[in-house]
């Protein structure tokens, strides 16, 4: 099964389906948005959509909780439309106390049916808001994480969520875009914790693809972080990072459909 | 005519051309090489290439002048033994008085048939070092100029580069990597001053690219980077970003062999 391992809904989700056909993909892996750049068509508006978008990043705006049930409300919806398309991972609000997020979890994340938490984002320095996150998905069946590793975390970020992720081995860490700049350094974190998967959007060169692929071949995962990535794009690079058809596969799908208990 | 605006040569040559053959590519604009990736398999020989890659990005070692003319001589000669499927750009070191670059120029560069300079790297606020550079390449008839805009150079010195060629506006000016992070504020910038163009490699989201082309469709230059980039993927990157088939071959190939002059 071809997978798209991450990506942000797109509106209308006709376009975001007729993207998935576009590139062979049967199934995403679909994360709640809150903005949407797809609905630019120039420069201008793009800036306009983008806006607020690193204050979001950040946890400075759009932070408050009916903004986050909001969204996954909204990406819940979506998912029960269309069960064969769409798998869901629900955001969860940081700086709640771990009661309070355990209680937001069995309200809007568990009956919805999604199979995971994500994705975090915060500023850099505050990677120690996930330990509540990180006990909570431990007491609930040990569902996995996504976290954006990005800016504006840097390499000392990573270095923090690797160390927690070791506090809690059973629960799987997706390393979202794979550190970014600090691909080199996030593969070999990765190859030192079983638990911790590599996700390969928004890299900047094709060497990390393949590198990764070639350290990790079962924890390295294709996703196409739609819009701001866009699946066929993703595929080909998977397709000419892998030589060996077995390996493409895994990475294509089935080691996040093995990790999601998708089939 | 399919133009791969920027790449380095990898070696084996023959391995670059399959590398075109596969994305349909009929010419690269190659640019000298002082590291070969493409020859790492593993994230450890990987790590001895790039060991002193961001030295010589910022200038400090593989920077003597035999260092230039040899990185020139490998390029001229595979330029020489492909011409129907290689155009160079050669690079000019930094630093040398205006009479001491053209001198390199003509003994270097004019006969050996390249058709601009760079790819030029230097550390954040040495941008004033490329002045020479603007200067000879307008006494040489206005051959183009490719400056790396991604780290260490930051959205500052992107500022000053711009200024720099607003003083010599016969002089075409490729912004290689679009800025990278600061591909918004780039492409404001290009729609300003028409003798700059727009590299599409190295950017971090599909959105780049497509708002690029929208704005700027006669300026804006498809291209891989490889090794650090792949011809197909940038390739898939452009059809997927553009609607329009005229676009398209203007993007992938038509606005660079107008500036080039090519056939």
């Amino acid at each position: 099964m071809i997978i798209d391992g991450h990506a942000h809904l797109i509106l209308p989700v006709e376009k975001h389906l007729a993207l998935m056909e576009t590139a062979g993909v049967e199934r995403t892996l679909l994360f709640t948005t809150r903005v949407h750049p797809e609905r630019a068509h120039d420069l201008e508006t793009l800036n306009q959509e983008l806006r607020i978008f690193n204050e979001i990043i950040a946890g400075k705006v759009n932070n408050d909780l009916q903004s986050f049930q909001q969204a996954v409300s909204e990406a819940a919806q979506v998912i029960q439309q269309y069960p064969e398309r769409f798998t869901g991972f629900a955001n969860v609000p940081l700086g709640l106390t771990q009661e309070e997020t355990a209680t937001w979890i069995e309200k809007y994340v568990l009956p919805a049916g999604f199979r995971g938490f994500g994705e975090f984002t915060m500023q850099s320095g505050a990677v120690h808001q996930l330990e509540v996150i990180f006990a909570c998905a431990s007491e609930y069946g040990n569902l996995p994480l996504w976290v954006h590793t990005l800016p504006p975390l840097n390499l000392d970020d990573i270095h923090q969520l690797v160390a927690l992720s070791r506090r809690y081995p059973r629960v799987p860490l997706i390393l979202g875009h794979m550190g970014g700049m600090y691909w080199r350094e996030t593969i070999a974190l990765a190859k030192e914790v079983p638990q911790t998967y590599l996700d390969l959007s928004g890299t900047i060169t094709f060497l990390g693809p393949r590198i990764a692929i070639h350290e990790l071949p079962m924890r390295t995962l294709f996703s196409s972080d739609a819009p701001f990535g866009h699946p066929l794009i993703a595929r080909t690079i998977v397709e000419q990072a892998t030589v060996d058809t077995a390996v493409r596969r895994r990475v294509l799908g089935e080691n996040l459909a093995e990790l999601l208990h998708l089939n």
